[in-house]
């Protein structure tokens, strides 16, 4: 039996991280076998790469640089962990994936669009999500979620521009991959986002389908 | 004035630090702006990812993830040292650069060759080297030059195939680029190798040839 990769993904704030251990707990409750994994640092090889660029700060890091650091950690994740889980049948459920890097990197920073399409083929050989969930949340409100109520006006306008872009990147992803990636209103209650969640799941996904109804 | 990147490459043993070093002292005796410099490890990134190599040892290393890693300290070593070094005027004496990775990974390893062009570019930018000087010898004595001498005969067949790959990568590389890559009998003594160097270096470039006439 091959296994089912399943991504969320959002900007800042979006209750990605909530909602998919949500699913993880839903998914385990039906005995299904769920991991919960991440990009970056879902290897202790990513999670080495991730502490060297928080470390090395005497020269800046050149954008090619990190865009090859990150395409690292993917292939490690794809190769140590997506791969052979899938194979095994686990339905893996995954915080960030290649839309991530398109949307950060290439709509956020600007770094080139074809050297990132490269860089997730490379890195993954083509492996792609069976879903992905896209948490879809103003940005002034997802950013305000993750900073304290005191501080949540002192929010720079550049990081407001910066996550503008980003969710621009989502919503075009979302445009030009209508079946793989849904979109999830993520600005109503946890309960109702998980609500909506599940029913996707459950549609998508006949084996997740066959436990609701036992 | 723009500078000269001068890489030299070669098999373990090949003699190829001392003779990057021997011409740097000889560029400096003609008061020449001469730097040496080394892939992997020419920036303190490159410097840690070796490291991390090395001390990540719970799962494999992925042929990708090696591929990019090395990629990742190319692309930084471009842009923190030979970019700003040859807008400097500078004379690089480089160990290692883009052949290193085709005739290592690729002839030596089988890894894709398509993938290690892509990834070369992708690093490099395309920035090219301006001469590379390919110390060629013969396997079996670079090999035992590295050996103590008691336990040279007690290198296993394996390491002296995968050399031999690894040396086939290079007369096909200098081959298919008959300008940039100029092969140098490596057999000879220390002083006959710097003799020829320093013949090439001369000829190639007339900024070396014009110090040497006066």
């Amino acid at each position: 039996m091959s296994g089912r990769l399943i991504v969320f993904e959002g900007v800042e704030g979006c209750g990605k991280t909530t909602q998919l251990q949500r699913s993880h707990q839903w998914l385990k409750t039906l005995s299904l076998p769920a991991i919960v994994t991440r990009e970056p640092g879902g290897t202790d090889l990513g999670t080495a790469l991730r502490q060297l660029l928080l470390k090395v700060d005497t020269q800046p890091i050149a954008h090619a640089t990190e865009l090859l650091l990150y395409a690292a950690d993917r292939a490690q994740h794809v190769e140590e962990v997506l791969k052979p889980e899938l194979a095994n049948g686990t339905i893996i459920l995954c915080d960030r994936y290649v839309d991530s890097t398109v949307a950060y990197q290439g709509y956020g920073r600007g770094l080139s669009q074809s050297l990132i399409a490269q860089l997730n083929f490379i890195a993954t050989g083509g492996l792609a999500s069976d879903i992905t969930i896209w948490l879809d949340i103003d940005v002034a409100t997802s950013l305000a979620r993750k900073q304290h109520q005191s501080t949540s006006d002192r929010i720079e306008q550049e990081k407001i521009e910066f996550h503008r872009r980003v969710q621009q990147g989502y919503t075009e992803l979302a445009q030009n991959h209508p079946n793989r990636i849904v979109r999830v209103d993520a600005s109503r209650s946890e309960a109702e986002v998980q609500g909506t969640i599940q029913q996707i799941l459950r549609q998508r996904f006949p084996e997740i389908r066959a436990k609701c109804r036992s």
